[in-house]
């Protein structure tokens, strides 16, 4: 499938990038400035001996079957305005965190209550918007080897949406479990300062969570 | 020790009840009116082989060393209205999830963002609130046959509340984890609606949470 990563030039970017291209997937990676998303596919491509491409934030929306946003939450607005008219009908994953540093360990909710809802405002209600990807160390994204034991909530309003999200979680080496409409993003998003508080407080890299009381696979 | 559960005539109530009675805890039912208090703990005290009191929600939190508070969202002010004097600096547990019927599988965030965030405003900042227990079945609790393969978050100001709430809660055969400030049961609460949507998504009865990548006892 081909993806497009807004954004792709960060950590997370990085992680999701390359376990995709591992799995087949043609990647794409954007970024605010097209020489900066050209140089890190060109890095990340060498560095973990796979193929992808690189770009504007634009033109990662226009190669792409499926786009994810990954921003720090500051450029999230400012984000979906300039990618707003490339998004078209195509399936859009919105990972950000709302988090307020220094207290990144404490709830924060937005103005709009969740990055994502903040997101479907822009995009406008026909967006096939979904939300995932809150929960996942970037650092063990970024290392083959690690094996995942926790799971991927995805929300939004469209299920087929979400059962394409899961499925391309899955290649990542993780279960995707639907957390039904986006209005759920904010227990989502708002688990993710939980987790950090977790880390530190058990001397944790990466706290995840796992549903219990389901079926293993689906 | 001595644990008053305000509201503990339902179905919750029951759970928690009959489990931590058999713990060698010493349970009082607590009530709208004290009759029905009473008479619930003599038919669980009857149903279960175990031995408690009941009464009114006042007499439960006098009678305590550990105040647990399991009522409908639509009883949850006045509730805490009502038992505000007889807290004084016991720790207290509020167990409130806010949904809003019929729509209980999508997030609905109250006033205060939390129930627990409204029960600290009526009870003052003093107060040794925590917020717990929100994502266990209440037909799993009252089932003492039932091995629980999920955790107990557990949230609060006080540290040291934390950690006796973690601690009662292993006697209930459920893992407590130190989830950080109050205002997290806002992550918390919000969860619930979730959990519902995946319980009717995956047919399941009760799923749950667990927390990965921490040590298995703490």
């Amino acid at each position: 499938m081909k993806i497009g990563i807004v954004g792709g030039t960060g950590r997370e970017g990085r992680g999701l990038a390359v376990r995709w291209a591992e799995a087949g997937h043609d990647l794409f990676i954007g970024s605010r400035r097209a020489e900066k998303g050209s140089a890190k596919a060109a890095e990340f491509s060498r560095e973990f001996g796979v193929s992808m491409q690189g770009g504007d934030n634009v033109s990662a929306c226009n190669h792409a079957e499926l786009i994810i946003v990954t921003v720090p939450y500051s450029a999230h607005g400012h984000t979906f305005e300039s990618i707003k008219e490339a998004v078209g009908d195509k399936v859009i994953v919105d990972i950000t965190v709302p988090l307020q540093p220094p207290k990144v360990r404490s709830v924060h909710l937005p103005e709009g209550q969740a990055a994502a809802l903040e997101a479907r405002a822009l995009l406008g209600e026909s967006a096939r918007l979904v939300a995932a990807l809150h929960h996942i160390s970037s650092e063990h994204l970024s290392d083959p080897e690690y094996t995942f034991d926790c799971d991927v909530l995805v929300c939004g309003d469209d299920r087929e949406a979400r059962v394409t999200v899961i499925r391309i979680v899955s290649d990542l080496g993780l279960r995707g479990v639907d957390a039904g409409v986006l209005r759920n993003a904010i227990a989502l998003e708002s688990l993710t300062p939980v987790l950090l508080h977790i880390n530190r407080r058990y001397g944790s890299v990466g706290s995840g969570i796992r549903i219990t009381g389901i079926p293993e696979t689906q």
